[in-house]
Order: structure tokens, then C-alpha cells, then sequence
């Protein structure tokens, strides 16, 4: 999803979590499993250990490579923990602050938290707090939640957490540990992803499947919507099922999960493979080769080209090498025609019809972009195939999509933006062949439809 | 080329230089292009400009995202300058002082340096060094010609120049710049490469032709075997021509370069695809799917499916996050299964035939690595097919290969490596093969053959 | 102390603690507690914050204006706090993982720990946690004294701290904090100092009462040798008087301490003053001026100056921006006269019979580098007056000093130092006068006699 | 001068500059004299070293202690060089860019430039530079200098030099490399300091003669005003006399330097003893001791000891571990008795009548606080004696005092700041007695008589 991923526009997260029997050095382990994870978010990171009831961590700004070193894991040690990958959404500021899990203490010892989701009532829960005087120090709705649990002295932590669960709307997965387990909760609808899965004896949560792989570990299966599991000396056993309608969110299975996940009971490439193929029946066209977009388009333009038997190639490379701290060219230098990420290969593009294959359309630029470069490589026809529907409406439970002043297809027909881009064809798929390939799982489609599975709050 | 690829193994560098008549500013266009040219050295990176008769630089450890910072381009002013990005061979340690370009004052003024390649007399010519006193910092070959160079007091640098490449043996391409040119020169035999390209009315020089793609410059030829060219304000000409036999490295061109690059009249990416289509007629076998090795087999891949006819297919995930400062798992994680970098996309393996494309065998871990993955995922059958015949010698002009006796084809028969890995089938394709496809250019074989276009000296 | 100071050479550390009823940002606070105690370590320093039952805390090398920052303390909130800052005595690697305080769960929650002092049977507390397979990462005695704490499970933590006390030997103070209460521990000879002060209503316990004036606070008594202290929400209480023989290090409140605390009923600076008195009262002698080594000799040449009516001057400026990663100069350079850390003022010194103070000898080098300087200087004569007795034994109790070996006195008389540093006198302090100046308190003197208030252990 | 020292108050630097003729490492050396002369400028310095024709350098915010590594120091190869130690001054940023030595090519090569003054037509300088398209990128003078020596296009540098410092207006002292040559410049007032030394054979250039101490070598004599000498394999000659009158600064003399220090023939130790003995004569009064404001008083205070026979004591002690990145107290904090850089000696002060000697007052705001911290130690009187005139002018010419209404004295009769500040008695020497004690040197006065040696310009 190369158009969603500019920094700030995408609340998107990952979480991993561990209870081991055996194991006191867990957090290497969660390290590997947010490696896997870093597609959810390159801000920033952080463990929490439980060292013997002293709960440890560290969290920092940056990729999981860059904040974690052999010391910290010499410090971090214990049998239990959590972790966090995160995208700065747009109404956060990219701090050391705003960086997860959060630890707090409460009436009896300490807990932390790891969150990735959307809550659409945080501010009404900020001004609660507020009002009891309690002091909020980033803008994370992990911060809200864990003050809400705090403030809810329960007989236990399990009582005071599913009390808050019943207070906050929206979207979410997320990990809570206390000295002595691990909670995982998933939202009433399913919007966010949470899986569990086995590593030996020990059993691990995680945002995506891919992350058990990268452990050795198994997958089990997903936690249900609205379920919420607890994992201590004991075992696993589900404490609350809060479960409303599931809808889980299309844009997540489709477009941000990896492409070796298993979500909800689906391969997330074979998913891609089907919408692509399903792309090629819709909109077959002559041409000579198929190309992805790099690299949000490249499984869809392989089944795009399996189905239409027109040889798949590399269109475009890309740069792997571009850093946070990467120097961008100046609108003077773009126009000079620097292009740092991508270069076309001309060989393959030069005198060729093309089709040009990209999973969905936000603003309209990149695929601009993109399709400027294919014309000065010399392309002789640019056919856009699009992955997705056109996309309508603003997302505010998660994908953090731009306002609809910013959605192109908010704005524009499918042809003035055909015109705009310049191509002699642009096709979006339906939202029906979209289903179709991937089967209906009651999806919630708001991005495409305006209907989304929680309203929108004061946020 | 994911086997060679490791730090000190392969002496690779990427040189890039630029003489502008207008701009004052070229520093920012220099780390573009070695952006560009990144995969050819990831270690250290730097730049020298020629701000006005002074000659000032900045380079460090790191990748060039890392090293350069905008404050450091406000300082970095000029109209002309040289950049390097390099890996550490093997006889170099990873230092500040190991970086490129060296920069020395002579009786003259000062002049910068940058260099790709190996010298095979170098230890004799520090040696003649030391006899007269000079001391040298680095490990650098740079380092060694800097000095023969300042020591060659002859009426011009030219001259010193000439007479010292006269005197150096090996393989090169490299760059010298003073305060009023800049010089470009390619080793008798061309066994490194070095291609000319103009930006607007601007001289420029690179490893190779991403380079210019990437600043929206233009290719315009490569240097010649031997040729070294002097770029000043009346332009360019070539002052000596020092041929030999070209002798242009078969692995730089098939192996190291950037797909999207042109080299000695020839595209990387068809040539691959070639190979690939070659391999697949000298061993055709029937398959499910065929797959790349990620990243170095992909394109011999879909070469080899486009003329077998069978699907290509992504068949591992490769994690994009891996940094130098990964934490790399200890033999027991590994062991008990942690996977960091590639995960098998078990939908498309599992049951299948795989058919799988690597680009070369050098040591042999890493394609059996690869093949434990695929069968733990469930592959029914794994066929391997190997672009390049076996490496049977090691190379001391610039692939820095390691000895004989860990170069697994000089001492195992195909059938042999085939059980080791553990597959159906194994198949290197025949140097016979390879030529055809890329079409014979003189190329040095050295590393197939035993037979180099320039002995080993004394290094 | 100049020459005791150098790292590894001596053990000492200082802490400080807080309790407060109503603030919540008590870090800033103990930050500059420390930083009235930096010349007590300045290798590392740390401070541990309860935030509402949650133990953070933040701990590196370097110096507490170094390690801590605006950030750091937005998120070290809490009420209460205790801050360690230490030299690294020569048993200990400077390392990250040795710095304090030392934060551990245990049973019942978690606690954190700061000590200054030397346990001599510490070897066999280790040896006792290994058989039960207790991993300690340090080479700290505030991690053994922990562990075996968490070991001792009684009813409750004051519990476990009291028999844990029963099986350390040695010299101590030390702070522990849980999430509801602060404790002070102090020696039962009272070897180590440890000071409780008031902030308004707060109680604060400090290595030196410096700190209290510090932060705007009084100075209320010194914690008794053996007392223990609790401090918690009911305010303050002894829990226990482990009470042995009063032993305070003699050498830690005449050379040691700052000199505007108080420590143990009497002004460091006073009786300063008065040992430098006694000094020009054993020794008189005609001389231009009185002049201190810096900064060790300072106040009792003023002293000397005031009781022989011979006139105070500077004889040596101290270059104040020496800092931990100055480059020393190679022995080549300090022979050719380079002198980084101080300068003779020659308008003083030519031609003047100089009377030197200093508080002592240990190695004789420094002196012997002073003598020197002021000679190059031009002296007419050169008198040392040194303010204690000869060092004749090495101290385990916390002053670490060397091995008799090293200890010049140890091995040779006054005569002969005096011909080997090259002076026209030398005299030092006799213990009784000593004593006389500043009055028998019970001091531990084995440094001087080699009876120790504590024998030595196999640590 | 305490109250002078704020960041961005003193437009003060330091100079250091060797041409050896034998060693290639004067780096190291460069570096023991910027240390001894850190106290002239704490937030940047560098070195620019001739490495055989190659101007090569490193500078950097921060202390020399901090910048400085041997890493670098094996990079700065030569056998002379320049460095540098700054204040930012008022109108100077803190940044990278703001650092000497400034470096530049010009026409024949490239020349670095170390410059300690403030040149009063600055501002004139830079509009006509910008004419001539020149981009300045700092603040610094030096900059401007070296521009305008480089339009200068003379025959020789030398020429250059001369014509450029015809140009420009105000107080200086300079130090001018090339890849043959070490320059020295005095303003034609000798306004700045510059002494010549001597270490063995070679020549040594620095703003203060400390600096010659430090690195083992001699004082040979301070360079006249005006006057301009060249250093190279030939040795030493004075190329220019441009000297106008002598009018060094008074300040400079008596309240910067470092009390080692010679400057203009007098011992700067002595000159303050003679000042605060002349302060005694003048201003006589019963009191129990003599204390002097740290660190700026002390030795006027044992100049007034000595001359009115009142014990000397110290008052106060200082902090030396406050750092750069220190932590400064909030408001609020500080109103709560939070002291961090002084404490008083409360033993010393208790019911004394004490005198309190400083060395000016400016602002009046540090000798307010200071009193306030004696009242409240419980001194039964105090009696501030200054051991200047009142501070009733600005000045543009490097103290960069601020403008007149921040100037107390400017603003106030002596007895209105008696009362502000609270003591007993308030006495500022004379000018005439000033004079008397340092002997009439022709000095610029201008910060007490309104009477400049070079009028203001438009800066």
C-alpha cells in the first residue's frame, strides 16, 4: 500500500506478546516477532518485560533494529512480555513520548499496555480524565485506555479491563500484562487483527500470523471479535466475549497485512492472486506485458497476468535503501528529474502497450507519478488497473485515510482522472468482484461505501 | 547476489563524479547518485568537493542516508565533485579511516580520490612507500595509488597519473578530481565498469548508468578498456588510451550490477532474463511453479518461466527492515526456527513442484538454507536451477571470493551438492549456456576457469 | 583528594533519596541532589521514580548533567525517588549494567536499591546465590545485597532488609525503595555517612548534607550507625539499631567530603581549617607563602596561612574543562612539557621559599609531578606539609586504595620521600595531632594503623 | 568575570596557531593550547591542520574535550595548523555553521582563518559582498574577512591580507594559514591580545601566553599593536606595522585572562592582587573575613586580604560539575531555595561581618543573589567591595556588554544599588585607582568613560 504509507497518514500498529513457562530471555524473541511486524509501523518501538514482578522495558523512536541492542536485551530479561510497532497517525506528534507499550502503575503494582486500533470516543475519555485530574502525557489512546483501567479499581485488573472495554468505541486489538499474564482483546467487530499462536508450550499473540513463522512458532487461529483471552501459569482461557457483528476491516486484509499472513481463515496472497485474476476477467485488455506497481501492485499484477496469460514483468525498481533519515530531493531537483525510489526498466517498458497494475488510488499523485515516468521510458500504451473500488470516503477507524478534499475519486469521475493522470485506460475493479475473489466475510467496506461498522466520535 | 553479499567478501565499489559549469551545488546530485549506486558498497560512503580551490569533504561509516545530512550539504559547496560507497573486502577492516574518497595534499595543491577495484601489486608498492617513509593510515588501495601519485612529482598530475597506472596491476575503474578537473580511468582490460553520462550540459561519471537515471541524467558510453578521460571547463577528452584486451568481469555484469543498468552496450535486466530463458532450455523439467531465490535468482526466474511456460510465482517474503544493526539470532534461536529475513509463502509451496532459480553456488549455505525452508513448508518436489556454471576458483580482482576450500563446486560433483541440499534436482548452467546468452564480449572467467586476465600478485 | 581520585581507585558513591506527600515530580529534585554529590562518582549516576506503583527509572554513565535531560523527566514522575552516583571502584568494569540504582521484582512487587560502600564478604553472598541459581549481570554489591533481599522471603520487605543486613559485612549506606515507602540504611560502625534532611515537610536522606542545602532544604541529624529508617505515608520511624561500635571512616570526613557539609556533628571545612592549623603548629617553618595543591590542599593551606601568619597565595591554577574523554598527552608529550590539568603561576613562585599543603600521599606521583612544576617555576625552596599521618595500609572499607605495594609510605621513610620528590622539607601530620584537631570520634584509622573497624573478606 | 560569561554576552574567542618545521603531528598540540585556553570560549571550537598543500579541518559545537577524538587527530596530519575557541556572541547563533576556523579556496588554493574580535563595520562589509553575489553562510566575522580577502585578488595573500585589514574597523587578533605560511594579525589598538611563542625551534601564535605554558613552551613577546607577522620555513618576520594607537582593552587585561597569563608586559596575577590591594586602600573597613565572589573575585579578595591584614576565607563553594546541557532550575524551583552552582559556607559566614569582593557589577542581578545567599547563611554584615569603576557604557568592541539600560550602574547611583541589593556598605573602585595599581597602558576605557578606542559602527 505505497500510497497510504507516508508517515501520519496511516493508524496502523503492530503488537506481539509472550507468556513463557520456561524461558527467562522472552525479549529477543518478541524482537524477531516485531521484525516481522515492522511493515505495521517504522516510527517507533518498545518491549515490556516482566522481570519477577518488576516490569522493565524500553521504547524508543525508530525501527526495531535501530532501538534494540544486545545490552537492552541483557537488561530486558523475563518470562513474559509484550511489544510494539507504530505509524504516528495524523494526530499524533512523532515523540519519544508517544511510543508503546505504556507502563503504568495502579492501586496494586504495574501494568503495561500495547494498542493498535482507532478509538473514536478518546477524546470524551480524555476530558474524564481531565476532569479527575488526571495528567496525560502523549497523544496516544493507549494512554487514555490504560488511565481508564487504572481509574476503574475493580476487584482485579480482568474486571477493570473489560469495564473500560465496554466504555471505549472503535477499533482495536491490544496486549495487557501484569506480573503474572497476558491479556489479548480484540474489538466487538473484528476491525483489528489478533492472532494466537504457539511457540513450544508457550502460547504468543500477534497482529499477523507472519510473525509466528518468524519465531518458528505456529498459528493456532484468530481471536474472535470482541473476544478477550488470558494467559497465565494456568493456560489460556477466553474471560469476556463481546462480540457484536463481525467486520473486519477490508483495507487491512487486502492491502496492509503481508503477504504470507493468515487473516480471519484467509491466505493474504492467495487473496491478492484472486483479486487480481478477478481484475483481469473484469477489465481484460490487449497488451504486452503486466507490471505491479511497486511494490503495493506486484501480487495483483502477477495474478492480474496469470489470468490474462500476459507475460508479468518488472516494470519498475525500487530502491531498498532509503532510510528515515533520507535526504528528499527539492521540488527544483524533482522537477530536474532526480527520482530517487524508483527507476523504470526502460528495456522492458520502451515501445510496449503496458498494464500497469496498483492496489487502490488515494490521492491520485504516486500513480501520476509512476505513470509520468512509464511515458518518459517510452511506453507506448499505459492501461491502470486498479485492485480496489474507488475510494470514497475518509476512514476513521484505522486506515486514518486523507479528508474527502483529498480523495481523488471523491472528486473526480473515473475518467477525468484517467485524463488527469494520462493513460489510455483506467479501470477500477467492483466492489462486487472484489468480494467475489475473496469471498463476503461482512466486511466492513466504509472506505468504499460510506458505511462504516462504529461511527465516527468527537475524535 | 545474496551469497556473495556478505560483509567482506565481495571488494565492491561505486564511484560517481560530476563537473559542472553553472551549479554550485553538485554535492546534493553526488548522493543521489551513489544512492543509486548503494548496492554496490554498503559499508562507508563520502564525498569531496571542490569548493573553490579548496577541496572539502565529509565521509564515514554507514550508508549515505545515514552518513549526509543537510546541514553537511550547506558546508559541501562546489561546482565539482567525487563520491564513493564501498564495501569492506576481505583484507580491510570496517573503519572511519578504511573510507573513500582519500584526499591528500601533494606539492601541487590537493586532490581526491575514489576508486573501485584491486590492485593485485599493492603490497609492493606499500612496501616501495615505506622504503621512502611515507606513512600510510588505511588499508586502502585508494590510499596506496594516492601516494604513488603524489610521490610521481612529474610536471603534471596528469602525468603522475599516467605513470602510475602504469605501475598499478589489477582491476579498476576510479576517479581523481583537483581543483580544476576531473579524471576518470578504467583498467586496461576493462574488468571494472566506468560509464560516461551528462546532466543537461554537465559532465558526469559512474559505476554505472542508474546512476544517471537517477539524477535525470543521460548514458551516453562507457569509458573503454584502459581509456582515461580529463573533464575541465573546455570539456571532455580522453588523454590516454591504455588498452589492453578486454577482459570485462563476466560477474559484474551478470551477477553484481543493477538490473535497470546498461554495461559495455548491454542491459542487465535482458541479459538476465536471457540467461534465465537459456537455463530453461538446457533444463527443462516439468514444474508447478517456478520461484527466485530472493532477490538474486528473481529475474533469471521469470526469464526461465517465460520460455517453460510454467507460472512464476513469489515463493519467500523477504523482510525489507533488515539493518546493520540487527541483532542476528544465536545458533540455538536458529535452531528452534527463528526465520528474520525470508518466510516461505507456504500457499504457494505446499504440495508443489517448485522449481527454483538462484544465481550462483559459492559456499552452499545459503541455497540449503533456502531449500529447509521450502521443504519444512511442504514443497511436493524442489528442482534447483543455477545461472552461472560452478565456481570453481576463487578471484582476486574484485569478487574477493573465498578460498578453494570453501568454495563448495571445487570440491563436490553437482550430484554430490544435490544430495548435500537435499533436492530432486540440480542443474548449473553451462558456461557455453551463459555466453550464448549474453553473447561472448572477452570476458575475464577467471572464477569458472582458473584462467583470470590478470594474475594474483603478492597481496 | 587529587590523588585518590583516579577512576577505579576509589570506592565511593553517593545517594539520595526523597519521600514526598504531595509533590509528584520529585526527580528534578534528586537531580540536583546528585548534583551536589557528583564529586562523591563521577563515572555513572541513575535515579529510580514510583510512579503511582510503577518502578521507571533511568541509569547510565556519565555525569548526571550528561545522563539526564528534560525528556527523562517528563516521564520520571512519581512522588518518590531515590538517585545514586558512583565512582567505579577498581573491582568494577565500567560498564552500562554497573550503574545504579538497581530496580529487581521480587514476590510481592518490586523495589529498587542505591548503595554506597564496600561488603567484604560480598564473594561468598555470590557464591551463595549461584548454588541457587540466581544470574547476577554485575559486578555490584547493590545486586547481591538485592538478590539476596528477594531471596530472604519474610513477611514483608523491611523483614527481608533487616536479615539481610545480619549477613553483609561491611561498610554501608544504603537507600531501598518499594512502591509505599523509603528506607535508609547506615553501617553499624556508621563507616559510611548518610544524612536526613527536611524539604518543608519531606523527608530526604542524603550521602552529605550539601544536598539538602542544594535543593533548599535542612539539615535535620545524622542517621545513627546501625539505625535503619522507614519513611512512608505516617512519616518517619527507626525500625532498627543494628548498632556496633561508632567508626566513621577518617578519611572520608577530613579528605573525602565537600566541605561545606557536615557530617557527623562537625564541619568538614572547620575542621579543615583547624587540621591545617595544627600542621603549621607541628611544623613551622619560614617560608614566603603557603600555597595548596589544588584542589586537595586548598583549605588546609588556608588554614596553615592563618595560624602561621605566612601569606595564602594561588600557586597553581587548575584548568576547570578537564572532562571524561580528554585525550592525556603520551609520555612523549608530558616530557616535553605539556601540561594539561594545571599551571604553576610563576609571578608567585620565582624565587619564593614555598610552603606546599597537601591532605596526603598515596602513590608519591602527584606530588612529585607538583614539586616538579613548581621548580621549572623557579622556587627558592619548596617545604610539603602533608595534612595526614603516612599511608601505610591499604583499605578495603571503601577508600580501595592501592596495595601496599603502591603505597609509598608503605615503603619508605619521610627522609627518603623527601630526597625522591626533591624537596628541602617534608613533614606529615602526626595522628595525634590529627585527632586533636578535630577531635576522637572513634574513627576507623587502619589506613594509618591497619587496625580496621571491619576485617577483610575474600572478596 | 562571572557575570560577563552568559552565553551570547562576550564576544570573546581564543587563537592558537604552530608552523613547526620538523614535527607532522601539531594537531595534538594545537589541541593542549585550545584547552588552556578554553576559558576564552566554551560553544565551538576547531582545527584546521596543513596536511602536505591539503587544508583539512574539524570543528564543531562544544568543548575541545568533546569535539576533539583520536580518531581525529590521526586524520589532522601536518606540521601546522590553527585553532579556535568561541562564544557565540549576541548576535551569532549556536550552530554548526558558526564554528572556526573558517576554510576557504580562493584563486591560488585554500587558507583558513581563526579570528577573536569584533569588527564594527561588519554589516557594510556583508551588503557589499552580497553585491558581488557572494552567499555568506554564518554570522561570523570571520567569514566576512575571509571573503573579502578573497575578492582581494592581490599578487600574494600577503598583499590580500594587508589591503583586506585596511578595510575593516573594530578589535581583533588573527591567525591566517595558508599551505606555506602561518599569519598572524594584531588590531592597530592592540584592542585583543596576541603573544608570540616559542616551542623549541618552532613558532607558536596565541591569544594568551597560558596557552605556551600548557604545551611546554616559551612566552618570546607579545605582538605589537598593528603589527602583522609572517611564519614560515624562513622563520619569523614582521610583514606590516599598521599601528595606530595603543589602546588595549582594560577589561581584556584585567577581567578576562586567565591569572597565569602575561599580557602586555604584566602579570595578570599580579595586576589583580595590586587592584584588590589598591580596593583595601581605598575603601578600608572592619570585617571579620575577606571572601571573594567565586570564581571572578577570589583573587582581588586576597589582594584585599593581604593589604588589610582580614583573614581570607572562603565563602562559598562552587559546583564544577555544571555542563553544557545542565538542567537549569524553574522559577518556581529556584524560589524554593534550589542553589545549585554556589553554596555557602555557612561555618565561614554565621555572625560574620563579612566582606565580600567581586570584580564588577553589570546587570547587578549575580551580586544580588549572591548577597541573598549570605544573608540567609546568617552573616551579620556584609560589605561589597568592586574592584572596578561603575560599567556605565556598552561596549561594541567584544565585551558586548548589554545595552545601557540593562547596566545597573547606568541606571543607578551606588547607593540606590546599596539598597536594591541589601548590605551594608557598597564601595566600586576608582578609575584612578584602578590605573594606579595596573600602571596607565593607554588603555581603551570606553566601558566606563563612554570614551572608545574605535567609534560603533552599523553592526
Amino acid at each position: 500500500m505505497g500510497r497510504l504509507t507516508r508517515k501520519g497518514e496511516v493508524n496502523l500498529s503492530g503488537v506481539f506478546g509472550i507468556f513463557s513457562k520456561n524461558s527467562n530471555s522472552v525479549s529477543q524473541i518478541i524482537y524477531y516477532g516485531l521484525f516481522a511486524l515492522q511493515h505495521r509501523g517504522q516510527i517507533s518501538c518498545g518491549i515490556a518485560i516482566n522481570n519477577n514482578g518488576f516490569l522493565d522495558y524500553h521504547k524508543d523512536l525508530g525501527l526495531v533494529h535501530e532501538v534494540f541492542s544486545k545490552d537492552i536485551f541483557d537488561r530486558l530479561r523475563g518470562n513474559m512480555g509484550i511489544g510494539h510497532v507504530k505509524y504516528a497517525s495524523s494526530h499524533e506528534e512523532q515523540t519519544q513520548t508517544n511510543t508503546e507499550p505504556v507502563v503504568m502503575g495502579y492501586k496494586k503494582g504495574a501494568f503495561a499496555l500495547a494498542f493498535d486500533g482507532s478509538i473514536v470516543n478518546s477524546n470524551e475519555l480524555r476530558d474524564k480524565l481531565k476532569e479527575s485530574n488526571t495528567v496525560l502525557q502523549s497523544d496516544l489512546d493507549a494512554e487514555v485506555i490504560a488511565n481508564v483501567i487504572a481509574k476503574n479499581q475493580c476487584a482485579d485488573l480482568e474486571d477493570a479491563l473489560n469495564k473500560t472495554l465496554n466504555e471505549i468505541i472503535g477499533s482495536y486489538s491490544l496486549l495487557l500484562m501484569t506480573n503474572d499474564m497476558l491479556i489479548g482483546a480484540r474489538d466487538p467487530n473484528g476491525l483489528k487483527p489478533l492472532s494466537l499462536g504457539k511457540l513450544g508450550d508457550d502460547y504468543v499473540l500477534a497482529s499477523e500470523s507472519c510473525a509466528f513463522d518468524a519465531i518458528g512458532g505456529d498459528f493456532v487461529r484468530d481471536i474472535e471479535p470482541g473476544e478477550v483471552v488470558l494467559i497465565n501459569d494456568n493456560g489460556i482461557k477466553t474471560i469476556s466475549k463481546n462480540f457484536s457483528e463481525r467486520r473486519p476491516c477490508l483495507f487491512e486484509l487486502v492491502y496492509f497485512a503481508r503477504s504470507d499472513s493468515f487473516m480471519d481463515g484467509k491466505s493474504i496472497y492467495r487473496s491478492r492472486i484472486e483479486v487480481g485474476k478477478q481484475l483481469a476477467r473484469e477489465s481484460q485488455i490487449d497488451g504486452d506485458i503486466v507490471i505491479g506497481a511497486p511494490d503495493s501492485g506486484i501480487v495483483f499484477a502477477i495474478g492480474y497476468a496469470e489470468e490474462s496469460k500476459i507475460p508479468y514483468a518488472e516494470g519498475m525498481i525500487k530502491n531498498r535503501y532509503v532510510g528515515r533519515t533520507f535526504i528528499q530531493p527539492s521540488q527544483e531537483l524533482r522537477e530536474q528529474g532526480v527520482r530517487i525510489k524508483l527507476n523504470v526498466l526502460k528495456e522492458n517498458i520502451e515501445g510496449k502497450k503496458v498494464i500497469l497494475v496498483d492496489d487502490s488510488i488515494v490521492r491520485g499523485t504516486t500513480i501520476k507519478r509512476t505513470v509520468d515516468m512509464l511515458r518518459e521510458a517510452g511506453a507506448k500504451e499505459i492501461h491502470v488497473r486498479i485492485a480496489s473500488p474507488p475510494v470514497l470516503y475518509p476512514c476513521h477507524l484505522g486506515m486514518d485515510t486523507p479528508s474527502k478534499d483529498n480523495l481523488i475519486s471523491a472528486n473526480m469521475e473515473a475518467e477525468e482522472i484517467r485524463e488527469l493522470i494520462g493513460v489510455d485506460s483506467l479501470y477500477f475493479l467492483t466492489l462486487e468482484g472484489l468480494l467475489k475473489a475473496i469471498g463476503n466475510n461482512g466486511f466492513c467496506k466504509g472506505c468504499f461505501t460510506g458505511e462504516y461498522a462504529v461511527e465516527e466520535g468527537k475524535k
